[in-house]
């Protein structure tokens, strides 16, 4: 295969992951919204629920303008996240609120990094879905003050946020062994683009760093 | 209270109503949208989850040009609205389907008819957020897609159909006996306004036929 023709297929493996995640990243925080407290955290729940899907129309318009068939595209990543999902359904309001703020705040931060290998029409596209919609000031709003109300909640949202982090890079992983050319777009495997297995290592730093500066800012310890 | 007063609290309330209802459907549809057998029949949940949405936006924009605060609009009708749908769960997603074909369809007709005696300006807004969100074209194709495959479905369907219109009326009349200026404006309370008695009837017949229709276009008996 061309270097080119793998390079495509890394990118409709990107647009595909994203854009699944944007699909169930919708269906969570609407279901989310479920659990709110009041009719006003309802609804913005609801509307950042809208703006992921904003995004996921994005991703699949750009999927059909590259020739892809977006089902296609999205269809490998479909077990990782619907299995990461079920083994982090939350219990309650705030478990969904800490989910969403870790879980999208890691997938995030690796999306914006690999990134930086694409091209600039697809790197912009990834940019865009990538804004946050809101939801983090919301959730480190109403977690922080749930646990100045109620101190002893923050050792069982720690723990929480540890489990988020571990399915998601367990998941992660598990993608990563599938999917070849997504992999080689991560890891230097096609020449001039990439990153070596030093700056990967990097990488995995500042992704931690990331995250616990985001446990920190809910009042948690990572 | 002058008639003008008694108006304007039960248009608050129908928008109210409506708002709460909107942001149900929302919910529920996006619940739906994990139940979806396809990726494509997925996202098409979730895009009339949006449009349901945007709808609940322009009421609770209405609410606030009155002077209305929207969640004290909506909070009266939370009650029924969720005890109506906790008692309606749908177990699978054809019965999530006919629950929104046949639920939205005779809350829409109802509010249609209610729409007669409001005001041009109002009557526009609930005609506009009435609008079908493609929702009832893509219930019917798959339902009787499915009972084709699968004919004995029939029998469960329909007794699934007489139950959701069942717990719709039920509902509907708590409503109405808790809001009297909301059941004024549409049995006559008000003196320009709002049908007579031989009027509710006929409407009922109309509500009821149209349910017929319904259940006829998805291959089920009433």
């Amino acid at each position: 295969m061309t270097e080119d023709a793998t390079y495509r297929l890394a990118v409709v493996d990107l647009l595909g992951a994203l854009a699944y995640g944007e699909l169930t990243a919708f269906e969570r925080l609407a279901e989310d919204a479920a659990f709110a407290p009041t009719i006003a955290d309802k609804a913005a729940l609801a509307a950042m629920a809208v703006a992921e899907y904003h995004h996921f129309a994005l991703l699949r318009a750009r999927l059909e303008e590259m020739g892809a068939a977006p089902e296609e595209a999205m269809d490998p990543f479909t077990a990782a996240l619907e299995a990461f999902h079920e083994r982090t359904a939350p219990a309650d309001w705030l478990e969904g609120l800490v989910k969403a703020y870790v879980g999208d705040g890691i997938a995030t931060d690796f999306y914006r990094e690999v990134s930086a290998y694409l091209d600039d029409s697809t790197r912009d596209l990834v940019v865009t879905v990538l804004e946050d919609t809101g939801h983090s000031a919301f959730a480190v709003d109403r977690v922080r003050a749930a646990i100045v109300a109620e101190p002893r909640l923050a050792g069982r949202l720690a723990l929480w946020g540890r489990r988020i982090v571990g399915e998601a890079l367990s998941q992660a992983q598990r993608v990563a062994a599938e999917r070849d050319a997504l992999s080689a777009l991560l890891v230097g495997g096609l020449a001039d683009r990439g990153a070596d297995l030093a700056e990967v290592g990097r990488m995995f730093a500042r992704l931690t760093e990331n995250h616990t500066r985001r446990m920190a800012a809910l009042g948690l310890s990572a």
